[in-house]
């Protein structure tokens, strides 16, 4: 596998991603996707939201913090990327802990995500609620034990299922890519996640609905985060990172895996 | 007496603190969460706030910008949270500056907190607002002159009183801690103070209303804050401080008195 | 022309400064604000906006995330600058991509901003909108293709202009600055040109209408992000440069020119 490319292209073709994300990750995540060679749109007002998702290649919608009107906007962007065949991603942040993010979630899934990023479980979470039997969640699951649920959530949705945790997956039809880059210190930054999903948003702009190409990233945004010395640095490393990574160092530290299930 | 155990519990019990704060400290906020060991919460929909105070260890209220959908989302937690005996911490942010202010101050002490931390002239005009005699404020006030306000406040309504100042103070019952850890640069970098107001509601979430574990916070965080050639590093190496702190550079460097009052 | 003058009576003035602006980069321009030796003020409520303009030396506005109860707080408060005769500064962000942000740039022009700061393109089709002929808008415009709708556009309405690019360009009466202080790594960070109006702001707090101030703090600003390694360490060195720097850094760095039109 030449994965180096995915990265390459991104860059080249410099998609415009539309973000409706949280107010807590909301810099984090124009900052990754300026990194990488993305531009970013953050918009909210219902009144624009249309015009915005039209003219962007790839739409991001972020649950982190939800308010009714910030719930109206991305119902009404997720429904214009859908009707539109623009890709677009979910991340379905806290899904399971309140009853607000799981019927949001619910209502958000009619509208058919390209892409869903979270952790296990989250992923988990989301998959009960699409009637997938639950297997036991809970906050602490490793993303191997989320494995199974995304290849039902996959089946029944059509969906892409990428779960992030000490081992990443990509999941999609048949094929899983396990990916062990990143660093322990990355769950000490907050909206590292978020952001990773922002760049993900950028891939789909870039390269459409390609497995490859998003288990690339996912890799690529990981090895990113690999050297700092703490939450702080970390933040400021992984931004200088995304911007100066080569070929060279890419495919030196790639710690990626695919398999057929 | 030996503060560093605070310290310790605070890493070891991993509380979960909810916040409800201002769009600006956000990121900061939640960033110094995980950087102490904790694990934030940043959510402010009413229509999930009685969830997310349930699940929480601690709460946090930060008034910093207001509006009414986030004054409504304030009482709800600051009230949920009192009915269930949760701890919670108040950041009285431009307290005095305007009406809506001050009003929504007034609302939120109906719910008692356990902690208010403001800076001096923030914690008079708080003081004031509650019929203590005012003994006039200004914003460039001295944080010792602030010391009798928080007396007849704590006497009054029963919060501990947190002063953030070049001195910081910390005043419960018969008791003060003065503490002198800190650099005049954190007031070159917005949110340090809202940041400190969150690792304070940490250290509710694991210790309870202790005015000891209170002190031992508030010199960890300004002796975190110690080192730094400019604004820009300061906020780096402040997360990078608080995550990589061990004891014997917090005995060190300790400037921290205890009084009888 | 001894320029640093201008921007040691920044520091020395300390102006308070209220921002009314998008969500994804109020830290960051609290914290240029700090860094440069203003206050900031963060605040959107309607309710307290007309005390928060009443008791600043300036105003910013910035419509970079628009919602309704956001351009209604806007419009308030550019109202209450223009009767009490504050300054301020208008941030057109988006100017020409949405029908919501032309009609709320439409609506603040009627209180006459002291001041609007754009790059070529926003510049370019807030120009339009005031009726001034359109030579035809892309967002790839350089900053020099926008001089002309610039002079139209200060003819027209009294405001300051200044286009943000490779080349920055300050227009007024008569005048005209050309400033090539800057870094391109800095178009790889979100919200440094949103930063650049807060700090804008501030001149205006300090100095008024004053062309030759605004164009001495547009070299400042652009000499502060002269050297990162990546968009992470610009950030930080930016804060810290803009605190640290002194007057022979200025003078030996300065490129700014200013003709006559």
């Amino acid at each position: 596998m030449k994965l180096w490319k995915h990265i390459e292209h991104l860059r080249n073709t410099a998609p415009l991603v539309h973000n409706i994300t949280n107010f807590v990750v909301m810099n984090n995540s124009a900052n990754a996707l300026l990194a990488v060679g993305a531009s970013p749109i953050m918009a909210h007002a219902k009144e624009e939201i249309p015009e915005m998702v039209q003219i962007s290649n790839a739409l991001v919608i972020n649950i982190g913090t939800l308010d009714s009107s910030f719930i109206e906007g991305m119902l009404l962007a997720a429904q214009t990327a859908h009707s539109l065949g623009k890709p677009w991603v979910l991340d379905p942040v806290g899904a399971g802990v309140t009853e607000l993010r799981n019927s949001t979630i619910q209502r958000l899934l009619e509208f058919k995500p390209t892409l869903i990023r979270g952790n296990a479980s989250e992923i988990a979470a989301v998959s009960t609620s699409q009637g997938i039997k639950s297997k036991g969640v809970d906050s602490s699951m490793d993303s191997a034990e989320a494995v199974e649920y995304a290849k039902e959530l996959h089946l029944k949705i059509g969906s892409i299922i990428c779960i992030s945790g000490a081992t990443d997956y990509v999941i999609s039809e048949e094929q899983i890519y396990e990916i062990k880059n990143g660093d322990p210190m990355m769950t000490k930054v907050t909206g590292l996640g978020c952001s990773l999903t922002a760049v993900l948003g950028a891939v789909l702009g870039a390269s459409g609905k390609d497995p490859e190409a998003i288990a690339s990233a996912v890799a690529y945004f990981g090895m990113a985060g690999e050297q700092a010395a703490g939450p702080g640095s970390l933040q400021l490393h992984l931004l200088d990172q995304l911007y100066a990574m080569d070929q060279s160092t890419f495919e030196e530290r790639l710690k990626l895996w695919n398999y057929t299930w």
